[in-house]
């Protein structure tokens, strides 16, 4: 666990970093194999497994990992008819996982990510770098030109501010991948053999008012989250981040699929944008083994493909009200936009908006207020 | 000549890229040693050599170099009354360089900047990869988690809007610097042994609304920009980047050094970003050479750090009219906002007001209109 990298202050020691803090959640319809790979980083965790698809198939789970394992029948038994909002036959159905978590801290891989290796040839400990990327602040309100101004060797640049020095939390951690990049259907049919080997060997802070595209196949983030935005309210908004980690409604019956962690990323952005937290991107790379069929993909994406035209300028324009000072208010006023202005694109998005209410009352359900604010304030 | 990593259709021949549009410009107080190492890249093009503090030194230009200097008797009698706009024992000096050039592209270096290698041990050709930058577009309007996505390898992640996957022009090339970073005095003087070693392998687009530290150290810009946004106006619009690529009031007889690069980048950032133009950072690396004082540093920059705390919510509030809708309009427009805005901090920015607009007149004056436009148009 010696890491000559260590830059943010965390005790090295061997024990693992946050181990009874962070959860992994894994959506999966297969065995999981590629756990064991990845047993010496992530073995010392706790694993949630939201199984998508058939809820008789058995998934089997490599020896010594600790874990538990939600399948259909489970989501429906334990919301009942508020599991409506979490998607089925598709990846989306992984942000139960993030609900029935207790933990401050979720690391979320898809079951094709391996473990990729640095340009020295060193195996990535994804799930370090993430929490590393966590427990030290983002810069949003102004650029730096060398990256990461708290990694090691690095530092703020001439020129910039003082006092924005001390950044602002973390709210979110977007990991790259190797190999095989995340593009869309088009993109793959016409560049069916792109691989990505370019390791960039930086993170760094996307600015404030700047949206991008969140991909679910390698992230973490802060779970419940307490920016100094939401601590100077009363107790009631200590509010839980992942309230708007979720991932939409997607894959089977719907009009959509691949389009779960965008949805998310697009809102998550303009809520940590309104409450001043920050989202990373670059570092850690996953080795991302398996390009999925890119016309199966076309199908799922072609509707979200023209709807993002109008989906990104939408957010790009959401002002939140200065009455929305928690991460559930904000959350909320964002699904009445989205019935407002994008029912006219589509009535999917009516159902949508539905949904993202259904979240926060199956989330508060599952994490009754104060059950949340203790462990908020642990 | 024969570059694997040519990604943005640049022809590959014999003849170094641009070598009839761009020149080079470089402020200095000692004799150019410095470009011996430059040669296999430099050499053939032209150099603009602004010889700052004593006229009367003679600079030393290796042989070989194809160029012209121009000393503060130069200077002064070539703007007559004008020159006040041209800082005195300060690099800010370099934008008269800018001036009298009367070229598309240009690249400008400090003296202590010698060749970076990368991580393979190659020699880095800065030009080229500066010359890649700005033939390329940027993409300010959406981030791209991929960093370039123009760049060989690269491309728009899932997400990525098709309607923004044409880009933008790009108006600016800023590169990084191995060995000694870019640090203020404070930092300096705290860290007085850190060395960037980080080479981090990317190109990308600070996004629309952002602002940056740009650093003149390793910079190039397009001298005279016709971005779609000023094309469609008529031929008086014809109008030329350079104009804010103003390095303002430092060094001799004003309160205030090392902000020259700082004011540039940030009447540029605003500007481009009302006119929709890019500006690109990261890749080519130059090896800096040489910390300066941080003692003699802090006594230059101790004002701007204190100023830069009410100058940079300033540039990040302000709004250009619809109106402006050429750089010249732009540039004149900022300079009534920090007269009106800024001179209450100091008298300071009262000065440095009036002489942006010297410089727009000084700029007329070598280049006169009917000029500009036929440059324009070749």
């Amino acid at each position: 666990m010696v890491d000559p990298a260590n830059t943010v202050g965390i005790p090295v020691n061997p024990t693992p970093l946050l181990k009874d803090e962070l959860d992994i959640v894994i959506p999966t319809i297969r065995n999981l194999d590629f756990l064991e790979m990845w047993r010496p980083f992530l073995q010392p965790y706790h694993l949630i497994i939201v199984q998508d698809g058939d809820p008789t198939k058995k998934i089997h789970v490599p020896e010594g990992y600790d874990y538990e394992l939600y399948n259909r029948n489970d989501i429906n038994r334990i919301l009942g008819p508020k599991a409506s909002c979490i998607s089925f036959k598709d990846s989306a159905c992984r942000c139960f996982g993030y609900m029935v978590s207790k933990k401050k801290y979720i690391f979320t891989i898809d079951d094709d990510c391996f473990v990729a290796k640095d340009p020295s040839g060193k195996a990535v400990n994804a799930l370090e770098q993430h929490i590393k990327n966590l427990l030290c602040p983002s810069t949003p309100l102004f650029f730096n030109t060398l990256y990461d101004p708290y990694r090691e060797g690095a530092d703020f640049v001439r020129g910039y501010p003082f006092s924005l020095r001390e950044g602002v939390s973390t709210a979110v951690s977007h990991g790259l991948w190797l190999n095989i990049p995340d593009y869309d259907a088009p993109t793959q049919l016409v560049k069916p053999k792109e691989r990505n080997t370019r390791y960039v060997d930086a993170v760094m802070t996307i600015p404030k008012g700047t949206l991008f595209p969140m991909c679910g196949m390698n992230l973490a983030f802060d779970r419940d989250l307490i920016g100094p935005a939401i601590i100077v309210q009363s107790n009631l908004s200590l509010s839980l981040n992942v309230h708007t980690m979720y991932f939409g409604l997607m894959g089977d019956s719907q009009p959509i699929g691949r389009y779960d962690d965008m949805w998310a990323g697009w809102c998550i952005k303009v809520i940590c944008d309104h409450l001043g937290l920050g989202v990373k991107t670059g570092l850690p790379y996953i080795y991302h083994s398996k390009a999925s069929n890119p016309f199966v993909n076309l199908k799922k994406e072609y509707k979200g493909i023209f709807w993002q035209e109008e989906i990104i300028p939408f957010f790009q324009n959401a002002k939140l009200s200065k009455e929305a000072t928690t991460v559930q208010q904000c959350y909320i006023e964002l699904s009445k936009m989205v019935k407002e202005k994008l029912s006219s694109l589509d009535p999917y998005f009516d159902k949508l908006a539905d949904a993202m209410v259904t979240w926060i009352e199956a989330w508060d359900e599952l994490n009754p207020p104060a059950a949340a604010a203790a462990n908020g304030k642990a």
